[in-house]
């Protein structure tokens, strides 16, 4: 396994094909850095003896000790540590840990090829080809982004009546060495800090649209890819220093008719896998964010306490309703997640056939309780902002800058008038409500907003999944038995 | 273990203690035959090789094959067979089985009696008593309610101030061989037809509330036990049958200068433990609401699925959205009782020292987990029923009386113009609305909307549950931490 | 104007065309006199001197002083004393007045006749038989009752694609003399009691669907007209008596080839004021509804008040909480439908076409007001259900029946433990419970919330006429502008 | 009346007393000009003759037309179209306009000064010098801002109860010729662009709490006066123009030892006049909301609109019911609003005592449905953000910066990928998604949430209001004389 800065070092070689605010920048570009420390502290997690039960796992390829996010899951217990580690790593950093987009597209790639292998008839060599791969990767220990999401074009229309058929990423062309893709993939969190990237599909496909039903994995730095990057960062504080920065980087991801070699392939042409690779690391993302979300509630469950603390109304009724509505939501996405880690199999709920065996063995998480979790914690995201916003008042909106609250001509009316809560010193008054207002008035907190709303799959994207799966003919059945019917 | 036919038989032997409708009534009155047929139910799955597995267990005191409702839980698989029944038991019959109570009020009590000795250091036999009692309890096969809803006078009062001494259940009179107790419990569902009733505090307590610190078992029809009770059936019908006709019933039971024997006392005075008493028989009922409420989420999924497929509107993406969102009610509050069941222990979380050891070994299921889940199921009744008005529209609420329906002067208009799905028998859609309308715009359904609300806890209950157990101080001091507060 | 018993003795001579329970019934059957003193109570308030401002109105074809239920709006300050009306007399039954439908189709009909002899040019005399019609009705003080909704079969296909025409009601032959018409109207609330039907379309036609745009008035106990009735009464009391006892009837109409004379006929086949005519009635009742929905938040209000109170609570922040959101839902839907009277025009809003100039002059409440507004009291009926169930607790639902409130042998034990607010005698608490259950948990209560959400139109309904009508095209220009748009 | 130009020449000469981001800076600071422009409208419009109806008014002091926003309302006409200035010109400039805190203001100290020397006895002459400051006030065209809003240190504690006396402002002094005031105002909106400031009390005072019960104007740069400021402003844009940049800008307002001379002074010690001042300008400035809220909705309609155009999915009906969501909670805001005004009287409802004769004449808004209306769209801020983040996806959060939009190495890319809508110009496309961030994802818009739920009293501040002078009693006895109680 890698160090934190063996995995940064890494990355600063890295071809610059990394654009930002009208330049050409390099990974060493001030606006990555939280980015990076955030992603590096994966690394130091897992060689932390304290951590590394979670952060860890014995690969079932090498028989060595990897990082859990480069781990295939051999049985539920490895999909409860996946989803406990990522509760205590978003908890460390204070939101997204961003490194399980990598281990949910490799899950959901392994059973893929596995099973297009299948259906070819040994006339493809997929898994082979995506075991080889992940071996490299886990000895590597790589940092993986999944580039899922297509542009889409006219929403009403499928891939193939685009008016622009790169739209939706596909194969231009195939050769004898390999295929050559082009499309751009966005809204893809940590990919310009990434050390491969993985395709997969966005969407279930036709049989007119083999085209579009590819999944591979390249360099982040690939020839061909280029990235239009959006960082997103805590503000730099001077004087109030915080226990840790948190910054995210998202891209556009483009694929600009881009060469890719056979070994890198794991899918490519057969449609109904295509959809089924976007079901997959759709639920294994899902599946993560049982993780995250709980985490993140977390956060919110500390600001509102605290707030309510600082205005010195911590024992009032409202406040205790709110704090009970934002635990309920966070335990329940946690039990969602953990029913579905426990109800696990080496299986696949294929709408209209049910549960079926899927893949080599290894275990996917129950879908209906990964689906249901992530709707209820994706629709609670503005709810839980306006609990934020109820009990902290005005404050966060108008607050000081960081500079007025150390300037000498006007320090002494601060630390009067911004002193609520006698108990506490006012120094610490300060540092709250700046962090409070990074989590809810400043521009990445509006951005985090759009992510855990629409990120892993809006809540409309989670109802279709659960209503296409659910066995809602055995209800309709039951019904028909309690009212008499024929 | 008894068949239903012998528990009928039974019940029909108590003494006439049972007033409704201005009348003294026996057991074999036609308001309480529904009822009956549903806890008689439970009998008959217990004995059906079906479902013997998850409706039998093994007695840790006899060795012996008992009913689970009347089994104390060794095992975390316990706890998940218990939830699992539960919501078989509910699909059965189409609402609450009506026999957990017993199931939680003996697990609560074998705790708190065994840990109310622990304290008295060998003054006391309460944990002994109990036993013995649950011996016979389990060989009889007994049908047991739990009295724990006090009448509770004025609101803002506690037991001890309160005008009228005996509006919470009270110890009156300590003899030597025994004691007498006066007070009236309400909401007491199936105590009429039980065998025996289990009586337990229904809040915290000071030290100078200790005769309210009361928990005893004693026969449904005992001396000076009166009841007043309240039936809620279906309608009867002739010509449209019902696959099951629901009923259930519920008592005011009023202790007057009751004789209780030292052997059937299992708490008197020891205030904490009163409250410990209240908390773990609402901790156990909630995980019972794990099993039932999803039980009822799924006649809810059928109801509106076949609402809307006999308005042949069921492909709409608005019902298909209501359908998602009754699905993840269902199944989040089951994900919780199955975690609840999963991290259950010997130990119960005592507001303020958090999960501490507790009882015989027998286990408890996670209480935050059992809140979260109950609260939202609570809180989601009267939005269930708002979605099954909407799919459905007004003709629940104006459909002809049965004996228009077949009615030979307008049995042919009736026909013609029931007929909306031109694809089922028109009986077909004329048993689906009657049963429709019994479980939405009945007064069975208004009870029952009550009952889905407020039994085993108000929303308002867990919430305090959940705040006053869950760990806020580890997520505020992470804040300070991520905010870099001292 | 009649009195409450001419108008009684009017419909006891109407021909028993009434089926009920399987029998044919005359209109002094029991189960319709809760229903007759509704009604009759509108007669009563329009000869009270103290109401009588509220209730009458000069008619602007006679002169002479008629109920205000017969009336045509001649100006805004009409819509705002109908408005006042509705809200005053749903008070003092306690729910809806049931009359409004008179005033509703016969406002709807003058407009559209008007306007629909205008497009053919002299070819016929919709509005002349209209006026004459409205003249005798008006003279006579007739209730009307107003026949909208069909059984519309396959709720997916049109009028015109039935397999069953007659799933619309429509004309099925055109005599020199009048047409026949066949159908079914459903949900038809007081037709059983009323004096007279109106009949009008349900929804937009098309160009080949001529035959279902009609609108026409006949007696309710008319040749050929066939009544199926569910009535919804409070349950009788004779211990405890009510101050009001309110009961309603529903009717499925039928026409079975009923001929109506053409001076009975204000429209025939011109589809497009088929559809006008059908959002005309609706916009008039949705109106109605800014009356009736605040007076019905009156008595939840009160409810909730008073139940606070007799459990103690009346000063807690939560009870505030939820009385507040009960008072916001009122007079919000009051105050829509005050605005919509106050900028009434004789105009109407068609969806493509903004306001246009419509009818002989006479005024049409503003729509969007209109629309809001139901909307809104539409969807909150279920919140309001689930508040007052939240404040009441379980003992709604559990409440001895009456008979065991005087029983001697439980009285005394009813009136110590059902005595909870030492200062208010324990038989108004009594009093009070029944009559919360009455509108919480019983029959009539479901029946009721149905008819609340889906009368006038459910909040679906509203939210397609608010996006088709509204200028939503101003706010993106807005937009355009204000982002730098072309 | 001034024009924009003479507005910001008069605001630049004001005393150096604010700072920002560490500095003591002058009014000509970037971070306050697009502030001014916003406040510069105001004086634009009351100048155009196409707007000049609503925005100015005659004064019934001087008999001269002046600005609308310097105006005592003399009617209900006055109140309507102050509620239509205000939602028409936060449309021009697409939020919050700025002004309305003065209008708000000078009403309500005008009915204060009136009835505290009344109570007085002509002991004091609060109005007459009140009078005198008004009439300077409108002759010079003033912008004025209103300073309510207390830093309130502890929160449970009263003013008189506090640590620091000073966490509420107060009389420290009472002198011959004037008073000596400290303390410190929070979220003072555009206080450092106004020329004047009005300050008010910010709650109910008790007899021991006089010196806290003060009201008194004086210029934004006075003596003793210091500004600590929290500029909102849209980020630059250089490419892609908008039509309007937004800003606005909050002050802590420090009053240390400043002498206002009696003059000045138009309340000081009357206690129970301090709470209603503060109720008063509360309920003037609720009433402004009913302008400003329905323009913000329309901008959010426009925004939800264009990006459901934009994303090609306007016709779907998920689509339309969240569009009528918005517009529904706009216009009965609008409506609340509108009632308010039509039902106003120089009369205040004072909680206990009802609607109480108030002032010298001037109008005031009925309080009720102005409270409900703020109410209203204070809770639906998140919910509209919900919605604008439903509706546009992942887009607004990872947009490319605007100059990676122009950058000749990426703008290929760019506009390739941008395309969705085939029928709209990328170009406008991107500037959609530029302004949308604005309003959704970046600082600015963070703060605007705030703004919009708290400013004008929080959604709690309205429900208490509601509940305190709402008429439960009289909906108790309706509900007693229903249920026939005593």
């Amino acid at each position: 396994m890698r160090t934190k800065q063996q995995y940064i070092d890494s990355v600063m070689k890295l071809r610059r094909n990394i654009f930002c605010k009208g330049e050409r920048i390099s990974r060493d570009h001030e606006d990555l850095e939280m980015t990076l420390n955030v992603l590096g502290h994966t690394f130091e997690a897992a060689a932390d003896p304290a951590t590394a039960d979670l952060c860890t796992a014995k690969s079932h390829l090498s028989g060595e000790t990897i990082n859990r996010f480069c781990h295939i899951h051999q049985n539920p217990q490895d999909l409860h540590k996946k989803q406990d580690m990522t509760r205590m790593l978003c908890r460390h950093v204070g939101y997204c840990i961003g490194r399980c987009m990598g281990a949910d597209a490799t899950n959901a790639v392994n059973s893929i090829a596995f099973e297009a292998d299948k259906v070819n008839n040994g006339n493809t060599e997929y898994y082979k080809n995506f075991l080889k791969w992940l071996d490299n990767f886990q000895k590597n220990d790589y940092v993986l982004a999944c580039a899922q999401t297509d542009t889409k074009g006219e929403r009403m229309l499928r891939p193939s009546q685009q008016p622009d058929p790169d739209q939706y990423l596909r194969v231009v062309e195939r050769k004898s060495d390999g295929i050559v893709v082009t499309g751009c993939k966005v809204h893809i969190t940590q990919a310009s800090v990434a050390d491969e990237i993985m395709v997969v599909p966005t969407r279930a496909m036709t049989a007119d649209e083999k085209d579009y039903a590819v999944a591979f994995a390249v360099p982040s730095d690939y020839d061909g890819v280029t990235q239009i990057v959006h960082p997103h960062n805590m503000n730099r504080r001077k004087h109030f220093k915080r226990g840790f920065d948190f910054g995210a980087v998202d891209s556009y991801v483009i694929f600009d008719k881009v060469f890719v070699p056979w070994d890198r392939v794991f899918l490519c042409g057969e449609h109904q896998h295509g959809g089924l690779a976007a079901l997959l690391f759709a639920l294994f993302h899902r599946h993560s964010y049982s993780g995250c979300k709980p985490a993140i509630g977390d956060v919110a469950i500390g600001l509102a306490a605290l707030a309510a603390e600082v205005n010195g109304i911590e024992k009032t009724p409202h406040v205790k309703e709110k704090l009970a509505s934002i635990i309920q939501i966070a335990e329940l996405g946690y039990a969602a997640g953990y029913t579905a880690s426990a109800l696990s199999k080496p299986e696949v709920n294929i709408p209209g056939f049910g549960q079926v065996p899927f893949g080599p063995g290894s275990y996917i998480p129950n879908s209906i309780y990964c689906n249901v979790g992530r709707c209820l914690t994706g629709e609670a995201v503005f709810h839980e902002q306006e609990i934020l916003c109820d009990i902290a008042g005005g404050v966060p909106a108008t607050f000081p800058y960081e500079q007025d609250l150390v300037n000498p001509e006007t320090k002494a009316y601060v630390d009067k008038y911004l002193k609520r809560n006698s108990k506490m010193p006012v120094e610490d008054q300060i540092k709250f409500w700046l962090y409070f207002s990074d989590m809810t008035v400043s521009a990445i907190a509006g951005s985090m907003n759009y992510a855990s709303f629409h990120g892993g799959g809006s809540p409309i994207m989670e109802q279709i999944a659960i209503t296409s799966q659910y066995d809602i003919k055995a209800r309709k059945d039951m019904v028909k038995r309690l009212a008499g019917m024929s």
